[in-house]
């Protein structure tokens, strides 16, 4: 392909890897260092904070706009499939953007050799998950590929919010002092697919967490609205990446207390037998939220209005700059880094 | 994957064929079938002109909405790449809905072990593409895939433009008499890519048509703007699957001269080859347009300007209804039927 240097300025490319591995999908430092190092700069013209929605303003409305791929393995697992993770996970990005969701766009690939019953399926669990979550599908799009290729279907949603006026949300309003807000219980939609995969032997009655967060984000921005700074659906990569990205994005330190995080007995025994810190672990219907020290109590009432599970889990602080740190309850404290390698590849 | 059933009304599905076939990507018939038997009336509640843009008011914007997944089979092939495609299918989407591209999200499904130089050649072409568009590329989504999958890499992309309002468009609008205008030759882009697979011992000097519309598609609006009453890409199925969902959305019959439309030898070369029609085979980059008859020359004139193998092709009449039927030059006339079957498989 020849063609004039795209007009926005090119950062040198700092991604040095000579080919793409499974890590780079993993959502945690392998894939920024893809975004940021190769992606963003040559799309967009700089760098990017994954996972969030972007911002525009298009025909004189605010909207956010995102867009992600999904190729969980196997289609489905309990608690959800495919089709619900697609609209829940766009949907759920533009909720944490402060956005209402609005219209979303979906694109099939599609494996030749598919059983109908199957796309027909992930279909109704699209459309039930769309009018759970208040959303139109206004259009799309489908491609076949040969048999072998595409697992049955990969699925892509495009998603259109509205920027909703009570919310005003800025990692640069993030200040020492503000707490940590978490929904629920996290690791149990990433524990649920790897158990859904077979060949672990554990008696589990895990399910995904997949759900729309827009009604949780909704009653946030009418309680506290003013008060909230930041949110997240600490997807791939878990809780430990998204809580890094802040860290970084605000050069700040956020400590959590590591008896505050709940965590299910099979999803600490899924990470045990593995080696794997539950932070770590990609969740699909949860909230991480910062919120101003006065109004905290307040999120927390709104949070556990939907979820019982909710808790406070830490705050932020001054030092050690970009920099996570977990607090046992016997003193003890460990750096928690982002997600390296990809030790549950295909989650989403 | 268990719910309430959708809202919308739901209608019972006629796509009775057990399992997705290769064909049910091609464009013609079977994806027809598939998506308004299937995919729509689960999705979106009703039945859907394959290839639109939808219009959506969001936030007080009057905006059009479209999403492709690209799975094409070479990655690069001579005039163009799947980047490239990607960008400019989209763009032309909004475009043949009388609408400005404004911004385009782009997700990558990537194969493990694709060579990052590759990645990069398409991030520069993608970028190019969309500086030539004139259209920001705002965000997206990467995941990785076992190797074996995603043959180096998929790309959807999301398009969203802003609805001009010199466009007045509507299949409704058509009437008998209206002329059928074609922007320059057809079936490169089809021919080019299976050439470049390979296989087939034709020395062709061919390239790819792919490029972006809306320089075409705004010369018009500005010209012939009220004229102006369909727009269409031809790119999977062809001109000829194009002008068939012309004559069934219209109910009216479409009436083009064989020798009016623009085909190189080389393209009638393959064609003849593998017993295809050139009228069934892909373009990305030309524009079918139907226009009142006092404006086709006014609007052949613009299209002439952009390029000069625009012609006019055919005129709407009122009967046969739901036909479409190509004249020769000798008397002959030939009923021109949807593609059926998919003899150039992964073409976009």
């Amino acid at each position: 392909m020849s063609g004039p240097a795209p007009a926005a300025p090119v950062a040198v490319s700092r991604f040095m890897d000579a080919q793409i591995e499974m890590a780079h999908g993993a959502g945690g430092k392998a894939t920024r260092r893809l975004i940021n190092g190769l992606i963003a700069p040559l799309l967009m013209g700089g760098t990017t904070t994954l996972g969030d929605a972007a911002m525009a303003e298009i025909g004189g409305a605010e909207l956010a706009l995102t867009a992600d791929s999904f190729v969980v393995r196997p289609l489905q697992f309990p608690g959800g499939s495919i089709g619900e993770l697609a609209v829940n996970g766009t949907v759920n990005d533009l909720a944490v953007a402060g956005a209402r969701p609005h219209t979303l766009l979906v694109t099939l690939v599609l494996e030749a050799g598919l059983r109908t019953e199957i796309l027909e399926r992930e279909m109704h669990a699209m459309a039930a998950a769309a009018r759970r979550a208040g959303v139109a599908i206004a259009g799309g799009d489908t491609k076949v590929v040969e048999h072998g290729h595409a697992d049955g279907m990969y699925v892509t949603t495009a998603g259109i919010g509205v920027k909703d006026r009570r919310a005003s949300l800025s990692a640069a309003a993030v200040r020492p002092g503000d707490r940590i807000l978490l929904s629920g219980y996290i690791g149990d939609h990433g524990c649920t697919v790897l158990l859904a995969r077979g060949g672990i032997e554990l008696d589990a009655s895990l399910r995904s967490d997949t759900r729309s967060l827009w009604p949780m984000v909704d009653r946030l921005l009418d309680a506290v609205g003013p008060a909230m700074r930041w949110m997240r659906d600490p997807t791939r990569g878990g809780v430990a990446t998204a809580l890094n990205e802040l860290a970084a994005d605000t050069d700040l330190s956020i400590a959590i207390q590591d008896d505050r995080v709940p965590v299910r007995d099979e999803v600490r025994g899924v990470c045990e037998l593995l080696g794997l810190d539950p932070l770590h672990i990609a969740n699909e219907g949860q909230l991480l939220a910062v919120v101003s020290p006065e109004a905290a109590e307040a999120a927390l009432a709104v949070l556990r209005h939907v979820d019982e599970s909710a808790t406070i889990i830490g705050e932020v602080r001054a030092a050690p700059a970009r920099t996570v740190v977990a607090e046992s309850t016997y003193g003890g404290a460990r750096v928690i880094d982002m997600l390296v390698g990809d030790p549950l590849p295909r989650i989403c």
